[in-house]
């Protein structure tokens, strides 16, 4: 399970429907079907259900959604605290990045 | 930024020392170095720096590390959640799996 996965799922959720949310995503179709089956797969449930009218989240898919929500939540704040810091200071200099660990 | 690159990130923080961390992990040391550099690039800044002692963590990489773990952590919760249940309850039957999105 990566957080890729758990941002397919959700657009997925959002959308319920595969293919607005491959536009959304900028995937293919197949491509997000195959992360969302791995995914269940994985998970040994399905977590979403075909209807007439589009996708349902099954318990197991609405119980999902919360937790991957709030875990995708956490790592983008992550992320953005260190874009706010770097528009805050300089860049870091290459030669700091080239004493970063090689081994 | 992944799941997969944050738990590399928080070996090396453990072992602070990356051949240790690659052994844990069964990567490759080089693989483990890019990794790392890759992530401090994405982030901007240096997340620990090489000493004699081996591997140290910068301010930033404190911060980071703090996060990464919540984040872990609740990822691997929300895993062995599942994992529970599917001890508990009958696997899913293949025809579910069929009729989960194709689309």
């Amino acid at each position: 399970m990566e957080l890729r996965t758990l941002r397919y799922f959700l657009a997925v959720a959002q959308e319920e429907n595969i293919t607005r949310a491959a536009d959304v995503l900028h995937v293919t179709q197949p491509t997000l079907s195959r992360q969302i089956m791995d995914l269940e797969r994985e998970l040994g449930t399905a977590l979403m259900l075909r209807g007439k009218n589009g996708l349902t989240l099954t318990d197991d898919g609405i119980f999902f959604r919360q937790r991957a929500e709030e875990i995708v939540e956490l790592a983008g704040r992550l992320e953005r605290a260190f874009v706010e810091k770097n528009k805050e200071s300089p860049p870091l200099p290459k030669r700091s990045l080239g004493r970063t660990p090689a081994g």
